[in-house]
């Protein structure tokens, strides 16, 4: 799939959404809109727009981080301090249905859009925000970032090999999972706004976010007042689960319940070892990880890797490759889910980003934009505004755009 | 918070979700249109219903595991392998907005739900799926489960420390990842039914979900087709960035840029360390990753972990303490954002669970339900669909309920 290729409408189509995020929190869920459908008026400093224009590689002048983050939208520079650029963003505002903003708390209200202001002139509008601890409590004006996140929601305390110290997750999971989040909620709210005519101020933070997916282990812990230890790649419920060691590397091995577990050792011609009262359920195999490991080893060491993923698989047996990131892409599954695919950046080539994980049959997500030049649409938007020629010529020449 | 305040109408009030799915990635994703006023009828079967009862700490009889995935909703016992089980379904579905399942691709097309039954039968209803693989390609009728998601995303293959094996993070991340996925998928399909009027069958995947989180990571790989490396807690692109030795413990520290990385010198009284050479850029930190790390483990060893946390948030610089679950739950700032509440579960006591990641202000998601106990709302469910009391008790005589 390429941007070439014009897709049919998504399921937001007709819902414009003003973007006043930068770096990732913010424009991964407006991308997320914007790959359903929803017409993404993403609005940058004059200066230098989003800071993810200049990180990462940069291939021809051209972040290749931010093209992952901001396909799907337009972009219009304003001065947001100055009082044009303000009266343009309420004309903007008052033609919208959304408006995303990831700054610190209270940052907005200091431009003259505090909720009340904004709920009192903007009847209608979905306001959503991304921040690090939530807008209200002791932390809510602290800074925030993903790092700080992971450690504070009890996620990093889990994560990681036993004997090493607690580790973050590599990609800023936090930011992720709170762009997922807060999709979710303009939807929602959305939904209600179709019925009531209503709109609403949706928020969720880094750390709200990852508590919330804290899920069975905060269970555990609620039950037993126990914390959770870290268990690298074991599971801390189940076995057999883990990486065991083939001929020419490890396989991945997750059967989740008896039946599965039956299946492997079946498939592993170990059925023998149900009659083993270590090994008898779930709760004796705990106890006895490292005998069973021993024997499943034995066995499992005897095939190459692929043998077994595709011997385990066959036989129901949840199981797979850990692959490097070059592996995914190349992964033949990965491929037919459509999972990299290229924007048609014009003159710059073609970018490659990852694809859509949510898949619609009628309203398909699809590349409507590629990622945008600084600014690349500010005339086309100003004229969509009713701004005359001149006049934009004028804001321009001023800096407010 | 507790489910004995009765919330108010939440956003998704009026939608009826039918719940065919267990464990974990589609629970979590019903609990979110339940927390925010959908009515979920979670369809189990009359044995021994969702495998999460019996799992994890059982309290009473009730496993506190099933209750952290399963609040607002009501239960419906029902045989679907039966004919009296698939008509019930059937008037079900007539009457429902959404319907959500997380079987193999294809279980539900043999129960006769196949898409273009489904679509034919009922236009309006928006289905939602989730799998392991996605339902086309060559893995689709693979057994999934979270730990190969993370295996084959790429996920594991970055994190943890550099000198141990990929590791998988200790939540099910992707189960987690794909049921926000969904509910984001689903909410957007909402949003234009109640424009069109047409339903849509929505899917998303464990591994894909997780693809779609290596963001940044991907961008690089792309970018220079070098496979990311695992970095443990150092940032690959940052630096300083990371978890550094306090007189009494570590404290994570996360300036993100120029400005921020300013703020953390003065705090430190170093801010002589940016007219050294080595030190002035990000790209030359990088480089001299361990030297500047000697000078400012040098000064953050002479205080206490909270006073540097007082200090560097008051300078604007991010920063925080490693927790234990156990901290998390006991943080002033967790405790304001009612990150942990508790369901009154009737003669059961209560029970906490995670609160709510997404707040709305005019229609905010509330406890509506505590979790079911199997079979809880059999009753009243088919009374609702007009189903006679006898033939009720001769449905539940006849195990069909």
């Amino acid at each position: 799939m390429t941007s070439s290729e014009r897709p049919g409408p998504g399921s937001l189509e007709g819902i414009r959404v003003i973007d006043l995020t930068r770096v990732i929190s913010g424009p991964f869920c407006t991308q997320m809109l914007g790959d359903h459908g929803a017409e993404v008026i993403k609005i940058e400093s004059p200066a230098s727009g989003d800071v993810l224009r200049s990180q990462g590689n940069v291939v021809n002048g051209f972040s290749w981080y931010f093209a992952q983050f901001n396909r799907n939208k337009r972009s219009l520079t304003l001065d947001l301090r100055s009082e044009e650029g303000k009266a343009i963003l309420d004309r903007l505002l008052g033609e919208a249905d959304v408006l995303v903003e990831n700054f610190r708390p209270g940052v907005l209200a200091k431009m003259g859009l505090d909720d009340e202001t904004l709920r009192g002139r903007y009847p209608r509008l979905v306001v959503g925000r991304i921040n690090g601890f939530g807008s209200s409590g002791p932390y809510s004006d602290r800074p925030a970032y993903d790092f700080i996140a992971q450690a504070m929601s009890g996620f990093m305390g889990v994560n990681g090999p036993a004997d090493a110290e607690p580790m973050r997750a590599a990609p800023p999971i936090s930011d992720m999972v709170a762009s997922q989040n807060l999709a979710f909620g303009l939807c929602a709210a959305l939904v209600r706004r179709e019925r009531s005519g209503c709109g609403d101020i949706v928020e969720t933070s880094l750390t709200n976010g990852l508590i919330a997916m804290m899920g069975y282990l905060a269970a555990e812990f609620f039950a037993t007042d126990r914390v959770p230890a870290r268990t690298g790649n074991d599971h801390p419920m189940l076995y057999p689960y883990g990486l065991f060691k083939a001929r020419d590397g490890k396989v991945a091995i997750a059967p989740s319940n008896d039946t599965m577990v039956e299946r492997l050792l079946g498939a592993l011609d170990r059925r023998d070892l149900l009659a083993d009262e270590r090994f008898a359920d779930n709760a004796s195999r705990m106890a006895n990880r490292d005998a069973l490991r021993a024997c499943l080893t034995e066995v499992i060491e005897t095939r190459r890797v692929d043998e077994w993923i595709e011997h385990l698989n066959r036989a129901g047996v949840p199981c797979g490759r850990v692959y490097s990131l070059r592996e995914t892409f190349e992964d033949p599954q990965v491929q037919a889910q459509q999972m990299k695919i290229d924007l048609d950046q014009g003159d710059l080539g073609r970018v490659p980003v990852t694809g859509f994980p949510v898949k619609l049959r009628e309203a398909p997500a699809g590349v409507h934009h590629p990622a945008p030049q600084l600014g690349e649409h500010s005339r086309e938007i100003l004229r969509e505004l009713g701004v005359e020629e001149e006049e934009i010529t004028a804001m321009h020449a001023r800096g407010v755009i």
